[in-house]
């Protein structure tokens, strides 16, 4: 049964910072966002993790394998590196939309995001590692299907990007509404997901209406295991599979 | 007249390259577009320019600002310092989507984007530095209404998220297929497009087109300038003024 | 009685890269080494270790808390991110030079620093983590007695830096003598030494040889811990302890 | 004649700040001052500039080619992504280390290093563009003969950097004392200096000093240009030209 650590990183009142004394020069903030994610890809990654930069200023990360010390050495050396701080929250459930309702809901009882007061909160729940287990979690990775054929090549690149986009933007409200699945885009034709335990109809489904709804192609491999990083390789595996089978749905 | 200089940024060869010879550490590629995007950032815009990470393999920028040899330079220091190249191509137009169109096709004449034989191609017209005039770049910053009060601190951060990029997905298709502005997420509930010279009226014919498509209340606040900096910079300083006024659109 | 655990990292086939085909920016160069080093200041440094870069081609680790697996994903998450690989030696001993000897024979054994056939070596034995104990690690943290006032704020800062770097070229040539101590310039006026097992007589011995050789006056605070980090923050706290004390060795 | 323009980038109040509230963690202090210097590098790297990281809380640029509106955007770019800020002077003379010494005392006379009173100094002259010319900038780059042979593929690494060590300590001294030049040891072998415009015989006795002081046997390249970009790649080129002939002094 799927047991998904969600935990949202919420940058502390970021929004009046960005702004403060004058609005600041707008590379120079993608810049700061996009290097902390990255930062953050690799600690949370090389402990076997997943992060998504979702809007940047919050990002959502799947933890399983992360404990309460390791969140803490994170937002610390955040701290020491940047001219912002991060809070987290941490939430634990079967599904993964559960489990960040409930990692946000602790965020929030901290103080509002635009909150002067609050810096570096951390509250949550952690999986325990006597219980950890091969299931306890999910990852989708879908792409498209030939899309450097059918976009990439030879639309302009804004009219490629429209056409991922609606797929993304159709896929993550049907998998989040049907199944309390988080679906995240992760740059060219690629969307991660991290879902509860989902059966090959329940994927071709998605498939399906983002065929109708977005007249967009979509294949995706799954995979299972204690961590995201075990998940979301043997995902890519199958993803590998769809490729060299043809199909539109593989196990790993 | 709007004469945007757009440039496409394609990473060479990348899916092959990822999946090569096993499937890399999903978030060893995270951290490398990101950082990638970063570099960029600091790059273009320091020289007056905005990159947007659109896909990440596949990032647009407006480079009004950048000549031949700085394209040359950012190609030449990016290749000494990743795994990967990059191809450029660069257009000019009125048009933003007609600029980027330009730009496309000269990255696709030189090769497939999943060629091994195509590498750091360099092809493209650029703004004559004696033309350049104060009204070359017209950029609109979009963001959400009490985005933090109606979402971050109520909803869970996925659900916040969809509705953000409902609205994105629906603003995107709105200002290209009617205007052939390009409209980019940046982050938070903010939208950055390089538009032509649009009207109040038009700017809030977009608005209601999201109010009413994807229940997201939209404000804006538009510049223009030499480079995409300056045009922005304006920009930030109009959207304060709506979020002083209680405006939905305000011209620098 | 200590046991340093210590880790040789050598960029693979590095000089003649720097020169293929041509000469390349030294900027850029620059860049990737020390963005390498501190991609690596952070992995090792969030698992409890110290990272210093040396030569920055070469680059030594106090690694007690990182095993086997911890060194093989270091090492792919270089490879997948960077435009070189890594070789790693490691090596265990009570004196800090012993193990290094040890971990960088066996870098030497796999191939020459300059050979195209070498990459990602890895061979070494680890601190056993049953073994692990408070006294594994020895750190030595030296600072310059009143080196903004003498110095940074009176000389230009090539004659400050000709102080402090004479200062090191001495210190560190006397502590790998006399005790087989590794001393590494971390910046400011800070030296950072991983240290056998040394009395305050030792200490006072290495602060008067620079003295007299190099007319540099320094302090040192000691700390002892199962890791670098924890030996190096209880001997910061031992070095503010010398300066609130005007003292010149202090243990934590 | 030489005109190098010298800009010392100094850190705001650095020291009190790594050990407030309490010491901070070492390997977040190197992180975030290495990825500070390679920032530098590549913004004043991509302008024809040099910056060399000296002692990382205060660094040292040539930067020929970059003016006051540069500078001033470094330093808000800086204040923009870091938790700390830099002040800049800048001096211009024939004589490297007269341009620095002007340099430093501009920052000094803004306050203190360690003063919380004083951020963001700016101070300085610039070398006039319409002045500029080929001969503006000489740059030397040393290296040592056959040191992989000689150090890294037969001593361990830390006696091979007290080699490496030693000869640059008595190089930096000799070269700064008998021609007011400023060397900085850039990682591996290398050495580069700014110099006064000096003759075949100046270089040989440096080398003859360093061999005779600290028995290490460089070996150098020399070149001019406008830029130090220009003449460091000159020089790069003349080094490689020392590799072919077995000579010891090129000059491009």
């Amino acid at each position: 049964m799927t047991a998904a650590q969600l935990t949202l990183v919420q940058i502390d009142n970021y929004g009046p910072w960005t702004v403060t004394p004058e609005p600041r020069r707008e590379m120079d903030l993608q810049t700061l966002q996009s290097r902390l994610f990255a930062d953050l890809a690799q600690y949370i990654g090389n402990r076997g993790g997943y992060v998504f930069f979702t809007r940047f200023d919050n990002m959502v990360a799947v933890t399983n394998g992360l404990d309460r010390r390791d969140h803490e050495l994170l937002q610390e050396s955040v701290g020491n590196r940047y001219p912002v701080t991060v809070s987290l929250g941490v939430g634990v459930d079967e599904v993964p939309i559960e489990a960040l309702e409930t990692a946000t809901e602790r965020v929030q009882a901290a103080g509002s995001a635009q909150s002067s007061d609050r810096s570096e909160a951390l509250a949550g729940e952690f999986r325990d590692g006597d219980d950890e287990g091969e299931g306890d979690v999910h990852v989708a990775h879908f792409d498209v299907n030939d899309a450097t054929g059918k976009y990439t090549d030879r639309l302009n690149e804004f009219d490629s990007f429209i056409n991922i986009e609606q797929g993304y933007a159709s896929l993550m409200k049907y998998m989040r509404e049907e199944h309390g699945a988080l679906s995240f885009f992760v740059g060219g034709d690629n969307v991660i997901a991290a879902c509860p335990d989902l059966s090959h109809d329940e994927y071709m489904g998605a498939i399906d209406h983002v065929a109708a709804d977005a007249d967009v192609q979509l294949k995706v491999g799954v995979g299972s295991g204690e961590t995201p990083h075990e998940a979301g390789y043997a995902a890519k595996h199958a993803l590998e599979d769809c490729r060299y089978e043809g199909t539109l749905v593989e196990f790993a």
